[in-house]
């Protein structure tokens, strides 16, 4: 039976949500136990198994009122799916967690289920397992499982004489946010562009054979992420911005706000681009941009100097 | 440097938190990656890879008034490496996440990181990632991956003429869960069976190279799980309390409480004992009690009449 177009959580009660979850999210064939008992059970050939685990709560990483369910679960997958592809990984299962209060529709849950399903699908990979439970606000635990069929690309790599090199829309995301932030709706293509980020999927698996030294995505902005590879690395990171081409959207957001688009492209997260170090220019895939370079020393600056500009766009 | 033994999670922040984990989680030699890039890396040999997810929100799964943060951790991984031990598997690699208020006292963390960590290290498993965020209440979201050299024991397999059987306490941290819900902190074998459960670890690959045909946790109940096993099975399975020997601190408690201790015993959770069914009682090992037996049919029993006790006592 159907359930009422205004049910909740509450109503729906525990099994009554995980039969209606269960229908959503299909197997594949390496699935040899999906949801439904103790534990799911996967058939895994050989080689390395990519592991991570992100938490999304309500208020924080998300609001109902500024993207659909559905928008949430794409993100919400595709946050996950980019942490293996930032391995050079290929993403296969995931479990998820649902906690949520008795009163949140059972609507958005299951368009929530029906979002990050089909991001999954995207790439292939499906969900295996999850729980739900009750809780003050809306929390989403999601792990995923992926394979690496090289070795995995670490963030620590990275060598004095590297390029920098860029792949995937960036800064798109936070401008869709700054303009969401305000009580906008439009440019229609950035705030599509934070609801429902579109990772390159396939580039961390290229940027692995192409020999990448070091890889990471960037979900907490462009800069932080480059100073994260340059800690774990051991070197220092120059950002040249003349390498960037502005948007046209990301200019308009910019003149409207009153803000150098730049800092959209230098702080921001959530498009889930890619930023990886090469040996040399040459050994650069299709599809990649050179935005920098390694050298000796330590921390991140931008066009030679140190930048004072946030690196985090999304902590105003 | 040391944090301030009043520190807050607010005070250490995101990063300074994740540097004091780290140094709670230990790798082991399978860990390739470990905390510190985007995903962890594990080395699986062969086989079958058994997941599975929990969540634990403060107030609904626990109360840090009713036990030490050592002991949340110590029933969190419990929980987890339990739902391995059910499908007859041997837990390797657990992921943690953890949300938390900004005024969660960081003490609280780390001790329930160590407790986490211990309760792992009883089995040989290890922490290989995670993630941590604020949120308004305390929320821990687990996946543990295992492996199964075996065929897994799913729920699905009993047949008629199987008889059932359990290993493990069962009941003793129901009436522990009983007496702190009253106010009371003793008897103090039983409170410490609630704040600490001992699952009986070694017995689901026993169970399972013993040919057992289902195989669950008992962590709803001991009926709610009986139950589960008749749904998934197609079959009917009847409980007889005469099998049951009722411990001296559950006599005491119900006699306090005014209560019949074998509620304790059929309804309680917690314990994550195995509930298992078997060809015939020859087939049972060492350290398992038969409890009942299956017949064709439907439902769950208990000494051949419907049951009109609790079938799962934590939710008074």
């Amino acid at each position: 039976m159907a359930p009422a177009p205004d049910a909740t959580l509450g109503d729906a009660g525990e099994f009554g949500l995980i039969s209606e979850l269960v229908e959503i999210f299909e197997g594949d064939e390496h699935v040899l136990v999906g949801p439904g008992d103790d534990a799911a059970v996967l058939r895994i050939k050989h080689g390395h198994v990519v592991v991570s685990t992100d938490l999304m709560v309500e208020g924080r990483h998300f609001r109902r009122d500024w993207a659909g369910a559905d928008d949430v679960g794409h993100r919400a997958a595709a946050q996950n799916l980019s942490d293996v592809n930032a391995m050079g990984g290929t993403a296969r299962h995931l479990t998820i967690g649902l906690a949520a209060p008795a009163d949140l529709p059972l609507a958005w849950a299951l368009d929530f289920a029906r979002g990050f399903a089909d991001e999954c699908a995207s790439v292939g990979a499906t969900v295996v397992g999850g729980d739900v439970t009750r809780a003050d606000q809306v929390m989403i635990a999601v792990t995923v499982l992926g394979q690496c069929t090289q070795a995995p690309v670490l963030r620590s790599g990275a060598r004095p004489g590297d390029v920098l090199a860029l792949t995937g829309r960036q800064g798109w995301a936070a401008g869709g946010l700054a303009v969401l932030g305000r009580g906008f709706r439009s440019p229609r293509v950035l705030v599509d562009a934070y609801r429902r980020p579109e990772p390159p999927y396939a580039a961390g698996k290229q940027a692995a054979e192409a020999g990448a030294t070091a890889l990471i995505d960037v979900s907490d902005g462009l800069l932080a992420e480059a100073g994260h590879l340059a800690d774990a690395s051991g070197v220092a990171i120059d950002v040249r911005t003349g390498a960037f081409e502005v948007p046209e959207p990301l200019q308009a957001v910019g003149a409207a706000l009153g803000a150098d688009p730049m800092q959209f492209i230098l702080g921001g997260g959530d498009d889930h681009s890619l930023l990886a170090t090469f040996p040399d220019a040459s050994s650069v895939p299709a599809g990649w941009q050179v935005v920098g370079e390694v050298t000796e020393g330590e921390g991140v600056t931008v066009d030679g100097a140190a930048y004072d500009g946030p690196t985090g766009w999304t902590h105003f």
